[in-house]
């Protein structure tokens, strides 16, 4: 598998997150760059579900995705392989990305080129809910092991993020999961969200979520 | 099912975590508490795995359950209908407990006849991992549907655990998941941790887990 580049970010300093988030959006607008800020529980298929949608929209977008991680470069690799634009950012331990950390990454990924920049943060439900990162859109994956109730445990998560995908519906059989409810919790968060149930290992939905991620780069580029 | 009671606590604004920590663990040494600080991501099974827990060691041990959530009170609902002493921690938004926080909690727990308290932590793979408790021996789960490349990308988490639980092994084979990696990948990070593969939902491999935290107990009882 190619090389990829690994970045050490360090958090930002600047306790004006909002502000920085604001003013990289606009940046990040001006330039043409739709950002795509990915949340999720560690395991819930992340990076699966980005080399799917990096698969879909390859013709149509040029897509740059950072994957920020703790440690390790097991995913920036992965989609290294897709053919598209890379890099792996270190967060030196911390749980979330900021405005600034962002930043710095998009600055490492060099989106001269890009279309649509997609941001892999770290995997946890709690802490990036918490830091605007600048992105145009906040989406958030929710596995079918998981359980349906995490939207009563993570309020903030999903009251942040504009889609919902919920994955590994393959295995919905060996689960307990009731995907009638969970579509309940997660309105009761946030009657706005979109919800698109996913199979991320077999493609099933990937096709309805690309649908949605064109129709919302459509949309932004006529937001004021 | 019972009413629970639901504490909200605040951080602790002592800096120096650590020494409250050592400070926590010596007197709950002399009352003869053992603390079990029990970690995971989000929907790894860590309430399903203390229900088993409690049912396998009622007999022997007076338990007592601190389950923390940033909002709901479903976890300590379902550990009260097993019999046991159960509150619910709220941390209002935080994402990991420190000792302060715990020490809070027993307090609220009323531990004067208990022997066994289990902290059950906020669902994240990172900053819980930062936070000495005050436990006597930290636990984790890490679920078959996450990963077996988890101690790859959260290395601190794996290295303070004592034992490390591969839980839902009843769903390996749908899932791409090599047991043996996964051993080592734990092992790079902490040659000394114990691995249990168990089944929270079946009872498979509950009594070697049993059996791991009676031998824990009584070593720790002999420690100075």
């Amino acid at each position: 598998m190619d090389e990829v580049k690994i970045i050490e970010i360090k958090q930002s300093v600047f306790a004006a997150n909002d502000k920085q988030a604001e003013q990289l959006r606009a940046e990040l607008k001006e330039k043409g760059i739709f950002l795509l800020n990915l949340m999720s529980s560690p395991g819930s298929g992340k990076t699966t579900t980005l080399t799917r949608t990096i698969e879909a929209l390859k013709g149509e977008l040029k897509i740059g995705v950072m994957e920020a991680d703790i440690d390790s470069d097991v995913d920036a690799k992965r989609i290294a392989a897709t053919g598209a634009k890379a890099i792996q950012l270190h967060t030196g331990g911390m749980c979330h990305l900021d405005a600034g950390m962002t930043r710095q990454g998009l600055e490492a990924l060099e989106t001269a080129d890009v279309e649509l920049a997609i941001l892999e943060n770290v995997g946890n439900l709690v802490c990036p809910a918490e830091f605007d990162t600048g992105a145009s859109r906040n989406a958030m994956i929710l596995s079918v092991p998981e359980g349906e109730d995490k939207p009563l445990k993570y309020p903030l998560m999903f009251s942040v993020c504009d889609v919902v995908l919920i994955n590994k519906i393959d295995v919905m059989p060996y689960f307990d999961f009731d995907l009638q409810k969970c579509k309940e919790y997660i309105h009761m968060r946030n009657p706005k969200a979109k919800i698109i149930p996913i199979c991320a290992k077999t493609g099933e939905g990937i096709e309805q979520w690309a649908d949605w991620l064109r129709a919302e780069v459509a949309a932004w580029k006529n937001e004021a």
